[in-house]
């Protein structure tokens, strides 16, 4: 299974970024848990960061046509990026929202995902350990439905 | 570690109500699985189903003090019940909130939850297994907590 | 046929409560008058009262299932009870709301049912002669589609 | 006792317009049905359909006055026309509002009514019946009154 | 000088239709007066009511290109009659806006007119002596502009 | 008939504030033509400015007492000065609100008025000529008054 | 092809009425044009202006059935009639929403069309040539269908 | 004089529930100092708490017609019980809204009583000695009614 | 202990105005009251009432330093003299908010302050006698503060 | 004659992407379909598709100056894309929007384009051959612009 | 040149209110201070604090007719005074609005600003030396008018 | 000292964008007198314009850190780009927002930023010359701090 993992604006900083907010791991550090977790269940992962609203959409026309799922963060875009949105739909690729915060603590505008609604699930407040729990999910419904 | 399982107004009826929204298993199959998946972690499972927001909060209030956390799914209470919401932050349980379908792609009215503000996080979408990836994070947390 | 009637919160006050918006007759009375009338429809009744919404849920989880409709009137509860909108759809039961007064006449707040979008139909303001009619039309739908 | 039987725009269209919604029957079927139960009760109907909102009050200007009452079936001006409320108002007449598809399952305009505040009941969502169940409460009405 | 005097939907019920709130006069008396007081003015008035909208801007297409003004009291289509407004700006007919009864003490979807932006004026709660008003304007201003 | 003529902040600047919507008089220009014209009605007239919302407040609480009625054009405090309105209502003075422009014309915010519902009428529009109107209706309810 | 050429109210004002809106020739003259185009086309125009709502709904319910389509320009009835929208779907015939201004680019209340969703597509700002636009589509839908 | 005094959800936690916003005495600690208080104005106090917006009204029902008043902390229930607003008016008990915090200084949606409009006043910020001011008002009022 | 008593716009009509909402009490009435009640608790107090929002301000500008606490009614200032509560936060004085009325009974406008938030508490709807509560608060607050 | 042809966000995924709402041409054939017709109107097109905001600004900046208008299809960023927007009204091309399906069937934040207000025209729902009639009334303006 | 210096209620406490969210320094170190920065570019500044509305629009109207500029800190009046809005456009002084908090980080009612849209431009944020920053560009603007 | 200077989309267009809003000046220009300025200030400044979002965010990712501070002008992203806000927060760089124009007199639209709450302070309306008043805050700050 080729799960892709992308992240949004200003998810490079990661780390550095508002630390009691967002943890003290790197984005860096963070793909390498992932992938490591993903190696024991199999699952290959093809990670992209951008702060282009333009280049995160052009990642997923080029790569989703041969990914089976998506684990998506899309930062800031979460709350107006339309396009994103249509990026998922247009694809029909299968996605899973990820925020690191609990984004439903913090400003009312961020309590809003235009994502939402064209993804699989979400999961909000869990901090890097989200990013796992999707690819468990992942690798759960795959088992599932082969075994159907 | 001793988890609370509440699963509010409806929830009993799980198996025969709306299947292509939430699923064939009945409450009592998933009982079933996640005191397996559980015990597999170690984890010891309260569960408690209600109809009565009073009935929820009387458990809460009786079984909060003993326990380590709740994974919470209110059903419809979760978007009017301000006295669950305070339940929680009353006897300060860390709390997961799940939701088997995604809330975001049903009604408006069913987009906003009036808990998720107090809970650590949310997860909505993933069927019956949500359960199990939030048995998980309180697995991940506390090991990380002991470790360090 | 058999009819669940329903009546939601303070409606055990009727007669004593408010007259001049209730009218004078006690619920006991209006059972009554009801029960002749569905007797002469040779429809069996089966009322409840309850000031508690988690009351009302498992009477009709318990009696939906061997029910071919209900009368509802939720009382206050019809303005912000999901969990009793979602006991409808959950059960499947097809029901009437009913309300003795006209709601779109008193405060603004009143003028919105969430349970309407899942009832058959909604009558307001034809006072304690509004559960006749839903019975009417209960019998009326029954006769239709034995004949069909 | 003389009954009103007034309805607003696209009503003659009954039976070809939309029949998952509105049903087969052809205004003209309904209004021969009505009369025979009518006749039944010893009421007499007037009847007047339009698709002027003008013409609807000229008509209750013309014929309230001898009248007991009316039911109304406003069609979309429903949701508009603040005239023909006011023409309720300005002749007094005793109003009964009927739709036969159940309003608040439809399009969210179509929720709000600016009759029903002026109107004595409404009813929605029992397809023709609800003009019986309209005249049943008038029958009713005047038979209680007579006696009291 | 040519006024137009144009009355909207239920208006040609003055007298009968809320005596409260609207005065005993009816329209024919209050017509009496206006030509009465106009006469005195030297001012020609061309009196037409209607239930119909698309009659009132009839009237406006056809008599607006020989008249100098028009006392315009739109009754309920003050709220919502688009059509109406974009008659007055499309004749181009200078308009005094008139209601007998003060709006702002009514209900609260009667405060808002749309024909208000288009007029030159508007007066309200005078009862009928309030077309006796804007008839004065109509003089006063017409003495000062032949006068300058 | 003795009439309070009060006007409310920045409305002394008239005749050189924005001429183009307040026109060229001043006020004391105005005042006198007012006064002019109710001497012909035989009405005392008693003027008052201020840009004080306390002082426009002071002097209807010691003039209101001895005076029949009161013109007020209270400028920008129209749109929020529920103090202003509270005096109306305190001192039982019945009041005609005018205002030089039409309100309904300019900014969104000019649009509401707290003044309106607690005044017996509003003229908006008719320049410095909407006092006058304002002073003849005082003379036509007098005259009414008395003759019945 | 027939298609019916529907214009609401106060568009028979069209070339005198506000020409730097809506343009300087009249409606006859774009009638002749619009015939005349359409006669290169081999399509039937039916053409009607009313400025009342029921007598554009009158038209359509008479001629609906024998044409192929409609041009609608519905004028301020675009904003409120409900009715004219429930004629289109009651109908069903396949409508095109044209208007000679950009509403996008005027006041608030004409940004929102209650015809659009039940039209097949809609037009705004292109003038007059904005008919003859719809006219080719009408003729290019036709041919492609014809030669599927 | 006989008073009810009614704690709603969570209440019951008092004094280990967030003390820095509700302070550290315990629900039967206030209970006892509100009994030594009125015993002292000859009032009996009957107390009840509840997490069951039922077991508060079905209270109420059976107290309200032996009592002379009722001092309520709807705890939660405060923004959205409008059954619990529904059983004041039913049955008609002088009450008197207490919270023992500043809800304006809260989460917006704290901000809204349902219940404040059916009482006779509301005292919010003034800890457990609000309970002690509402007592000391029902006596103030009690005897003035006696001495008039 | 000295108590600054502030009373806003329109109270000094106490006594004459609305005296079924306010009661039939004045103002000087009332304070003598208060001094009485008082001068019992060993408090002095400072009263002032004004119709100004800036002479209100200078009062508490001169007088808060010296001063132990305030009890306010802001009168319609309420509902939006921010700057009266920058006053409040500026003077950093401990104020008591009272309505005599219940506000929340009242014009939906009235149900809002902007006050609230920067107070301590709010007293409504229990006439004069809030003033009283407010003191005895005071008293409560300062006795429990000494013995600490 | 020469116009740009511009598309944004996902409209290079067309014919793949959910070809019940966009049809099954792909871009490119689309894009050959347009220059086809436009050579028989003697119209050069420059095409450009970008996922990224900036790149469709960046186009606009270069070509604008050169070209004689501009067929836009904004993509999701009709709703959101402030930027775009200017980049209009900066370069002051002349702009047709254009919408392959009717936004106004679609979700409600489709129904908005910030767009509008300074495009010419609007065209939706005319799948493809919106673009086409675009063409044509480039071509219509311009053929009549050169006969004045 | 001569600059008006116009601060608004409660700015006379500066040093003492709030210092971290104002500064320390008082009013009048504020005031030598900006004298001094003035001198040196040949400035004469008019200063006045007022906490009434009315004292700031009667200081307008007395010296905006010899002055060239205004910096007007209008205090909380900034939310709410529509006639200090009102003085600035019948004076038409040429106004720089200055806060020296920044309005957007503060509570939401804070964020608008009534006089905005009648300034020149508007600082927010910049402390004590934003009124600089006006000074400065009054001396900026004016230079180069004089040089052109 | 080092400051960035970011112009967003359509900036680079100054001069000939729309110039009765924005001036004469291109960017150019306007780079070329700010750092004549900066030099006179002993500031270094780095300036960067980008149409897209992402390059915005990039050049603060890589710049931010060895800057003291950034003046921006972001252009229409001022009303959406959350994703720009976020690099404020996330690099932690003082920042100066800068709007050319007033933006209160303009779209209402325009009158929000989502930048503001993260920026230091905002300036908006002084053209060209906000950038000079801007350095000159950065100055005066940073001589402050050396001093203390």
């Amino acid at each position: 299974m080729k799960i892709l993992f992308l992240n949004g604006p200003n998810l490079n900083l990661l780390g550095t970024r508002e630390p009691d907010i967002y943890g003290h791991d790197s984005l860096d550090d963070i793909v390498s848990q992932i992938r490591k977790h993903a190696a024991g269940l199999d699952i290959e992962v093809l990670d992209y960061q951008s702060n282009h609203e333009g280049g995160l959409i052009d990642f997923m026309h080029e790569h989703a046509p041969t990914a089976d799922g998506m684990i998506l963060n899309p930062g800031a875009l979460t709350h107006y990026s339309i396009a994103l949105r249509d990026a998922i739909t247009s694809t029909g690729i299968t996605t899973v929202e990820v925020h690191l915060s609990n984004i439903h603590q913090r400003e009312q505008f961020r309590h809003h995902s235009v994502i939402a609604p064209v993804a699989v699930g979400q999961l909000v407040g869990f901090g890097f350990y989200g990013y796992i729990m999707a690819l468990d999910w992942f690798n759960h419904t795959c088992r599932r439905s082969r075994a159907s």
